[in-house]
């Protein structure tokens, strides 16, 4: 029996993001479906950054962000994904070690550069995102270290990585050892149509191997194919432990195996952008876990750590987010 | 004769800024000089960022962030400058030209990556800027057309400039050029610190080469090695056609051949990261007096300039200056 050194560990597409604001017409014009995440080529990327207003760059990746904000509470993480030895990927290396995560992927020597996501966000704070994978089609199985896995108390998995074969392997393979060592498995549904790209597979996940999911109400829908939330929630209770559906403004819904919690959002003076929403809600919430708290806790927790996230540019937490918490939390 | 086709030529290091907050105690154990500009060593360079915390990056150097600020107040500009074809080289292209900056330097194959600048910003919102200059050495007098000086109204060089061999002879090419076509030609004096470096050699340009100068209180005095600001004024007075000097919350002093004007600072609500505030301040300032205005209302539009960039963070205007301004100039 190994013993545990970690309260999460993530795994998911290591990703750098180049956020630039927009008006809606730029969507428009460039034919970019508002707040998805679509997935583009190496060429696309090029053609579209040409476009894009000049930007800043800051380390992102949805389980990246979330292990990020874990730590940023005070947990033990740690992170597998992979970069490119580019300057992007020495950025995200830096970045993810620097809020004190435990990262120990190998990045890989050739093939193509770090991952970019080209994040435009319109003046409704809302965000756009468009995926080049990059170095994130190498991540493989080799790439997970099944005594980590047995060594963390959560192994949270991006649903998001079910787009490259490679990192899709990988998932399983942590899915498995995270099983086998008798620890929790946590997924993130990512976004709505990566849930249609993967219906079936991801049906299955959470009906059969998934402790704690996440998901919003799109996404949520889209994978019962329901007519609206409350069906949508009825027809995911019971399948997994903990579901924290996440409804924006509306707040949030957890669903345990013998309790359903309404939590209210936490108010934000001023939405700046959403990016990293979702990510730092499930930061919030696994850390509360992680501390052995109860489902209504947690889910406040998680409400005020994407609070946090939205009242600034950027999908990761700025300053002290622990100071944040205290300030928030009684 | 060549016509006018550009405002403003900014010629400077091209930089990408790594920012990442920090306390005061994270200045003194890393030796590092507050509010200055310091050159560091590729090696040094890595030790920095590897104690710094997760930062974001942004293109910076102080003469592009000049020539963003007016291009983003509508003015016509052009930048002149040294990147490595590699990632940061790319996102500093792509930014300058996507705020309507003309840049088409060639960037180097080889030798050097792109300059970087690792900003510390304490909670007083102070930036220490430790500036590896990678491929702006490569920089030389073969980079400036001089029918390009020729064709700007202004060319607008940096005192960092003087750092950098190549750089310099870079420097003094285009000052020659500007001044055989009749151009204006306008200084930064960039850091007390490059003053420090290279005092006898700025006091001939201020006397004999420089119809605008821009100069923050310690810089003009360590210029002059004088007592105090007012003997400083005194001193400059009458050797350049223009002298803007500026002092913080203080405001600013614009001394001209018969007119001496003392504007008061723009008030700012929440001040963020000082980060580019002298580099905005030259841009507002040239705008405006490319626009034809006086005296009074270039330092009045500079204000205006230097108040939006320091609240937030990086040292790029942030959305529309161009709104910002009118909001606040009538």
């Amino acid at each position: 029996m190994v013993d545990i050194r970690y309260d999460v560990l993530g795994i998911g597409n290591a990703i750098v993001d180049v956020l630039a604001p927009a008006e809606d017409t730029f969507l428009v014009e460039h034919g970019l479906v508002k707040e998805a995440m679509t997935l583009i080529d190496a060429e696309r990327a090029e053609q579209l950054y040409a476009v894009m207003g000049a930007g800043t760059e800051s380390s992102g990746g949805s389980a990246a962000n979330t292990v990020a904000g874990v730590a940023a509470l005070g947990g033990s993480a740690c992170f597998i994904g992979k970069v490119r030895d580019d300057q992007l990927g020495n950025i995200f290396a830096h970045d993810i070690r620097a809020v004190g995560v435990d990262f120990h992927s190998e990045p890989a020597t050739g093939g193509a550069p770090t991952a970019r996501c080209l994040i435009v966000v319109t003046p409704d704070a809302k965000r756009t995102m468009n995926t080049y994978l990059g170095a994130c089609v190498e991540l493989g199985p080799e790439d997970v270290d099944e005594d980590l896995v047995a060594a963390s108390a959560i192994t949270y998995l991006e649903g998001y990585l079910w787009d490259p074969d490679g990192a899709k392997a990988a998932f399983i393979k942590a899915m498995g050892a995270a099983r086998a060592a008798d620890r929790k498995v946590a997924l993130s549904l990512s976004d709505s149509f990566c849930v249609d790209r993967h219906r079936e597979e991801f049906l299955d996940l959470v009906e059969h191997h998934v402790d704690i999911l996440f998901a919003n109400e799109d996404e949520i829908i889209s994978l019962y194919q329901a007519d609206n939330f409350d069906a949508a929630m009825q027809a995911v209770r019971g399948h997994c432990e903990i579901a924290a559906l996440t409804r924006s403004e509306k707040g949030a819904v957890i669903v345990g195996r013998d309790e359903v919690h309404v939590i209210d959002a936490e108010p934000v003076e001023h939405i700046v952008d959403t990016t990293g929403a979702g990510d730092l809600y499930a930061a919030g919430f696994l850390a509360g876990f992680s501390q052995g708290r109860g489902l209504p806790e947690c889910g406040h927790m998680a409400g005020i750590a994407a609070a946090e996230v939205i009242s600034h540019m950027g999908a990761r937490p700025e300053a002290d987010l622990q100071a944040f918490m205290q300030d928030k939390f009684r």
